[in-house]
């Protein structure tokens, strides 16, 4: 491995913590920015993402989609009674293309309501894939499947 | 990024997974020697931090007074029936200081009964200040910031 | 710390990536290449592990046991209803030998059911040495000790 692989891969370890400690902080506004501008963007589930189906909970496919996704659940969400906490977990290069690389990586999304219960609410992997964007990286995909065929919300929030 | 900054990054990822292991193996006497002699370590709830209250589940302003806490572990917990397991995630450097580093980072602690019940103990995240001494890296402040506004415990246990 | 050593500590960051993805993707027929041929594979209670018991939910003393063990749950799930992911956290050096690495890891397991139900399956701790072999590392032990006793399953899969 290379100096510059090393450096590399603790970019990409930079960018998916940024990435969750910016839905964690329900910084929402700021999460279409770790996307390139016409990004395409999915939550779906296993089942549909093995089948090939172009469905999913949530489907976009530029960064103003994401802004108008937030925007909508702004408004929709004018009380936020439960917080959502991300653990990720071993990010894998699968790919390396010229210009991007594809990426996977584990993620289990905890939920806790007000009361205080806790609950498994979403776990699964990415499928990414990111380009170098200037000095960053950015997502060009991301897939979120979901090893469940649905997860238990009123309105489909980042994941 | 520089060398140095691979380098550091690597020795934080050090630190957090021999603190993780440290409480999980229930090497409690070895805990205060992670933290700085004039530490501060606090449990504390989301909403609390956020409101900017100082009280907490567990406070404590010296490393004496975690090995206080330890020793008062002990005494209390002499017959031990369950195991807590800590998944950590996403460490992020959030400022860089002359002499000190911001961190923040995600966890989740599991909970084994003996019976064999598994529960979803704690999640959260640490807002953490660490500072260089000698040859390794030390808490200077730890605080742990539950989702949850309490946790379910007879005795308030490191975290 | 020296070049040499985050060169190191990246490429076991990224057998046990490696290692989690072939479990989750259900690719089972290349998980004993991940092992040396005379490896030593067992999934055990920490109680046993603690009291020095031998005995374990799997045991192995070959790549070729973990082969045939792959090839028994092949014949015996014709269909599989569950997918399993793998949290894995705070991967440790404990020991530096000459010729092989003692390691330890944290991990979580959750398992997912068909109709969505998520529950915590696993949670505990790899206790791994691991070689070098030519270009990769591979485990020439892993032991699998797990929080609770036992674990809810018909047929023990690989963890």
């Amino acid at each position: 491995m290379q100096l510059e692989a090393v450096v590399r891969r603790l970019e990409l370890e930079q960018l998916y913590s940024a990435y969750v400690h910016c839905l964690d902080t329900d910084q929402l506004e700021r999460w279409p920015d770790f996307f390139t501008e016409d990004c395409f963007y999915r939550v779906t589930s296993a089942e549909n993402f093995e089948a090939g189906m172009p469905l999913g909970l949530i489907h976009a496919t530029s960064r103003n989609m994401l802004k108008d996704r937030v925007s909508a659940l702004r408004e929709a969400n004018i009380y936020e009674p439960q917080r959502y906490r991300h653990l990720l977990s071993s990010i894998k290069i699968v790919e390396n293309r010229d210009e991007a690389l594809d990426l996977t990586a584990n993620f289990l999304v905890v939920r806790t309501m007000q009361e205080g219960d806790m609950t498994l609410f979403a776990a699964g992997r990415y499928v990414d894939r990111v380009v170098r964007a200037s000095e960053d990286w950015k997502f060009a995909r991301k897939e979120v499947v979901l090893d469940s065929r649905q997860i238990d919300t009123l309105l489909a929030i980042p994941i």
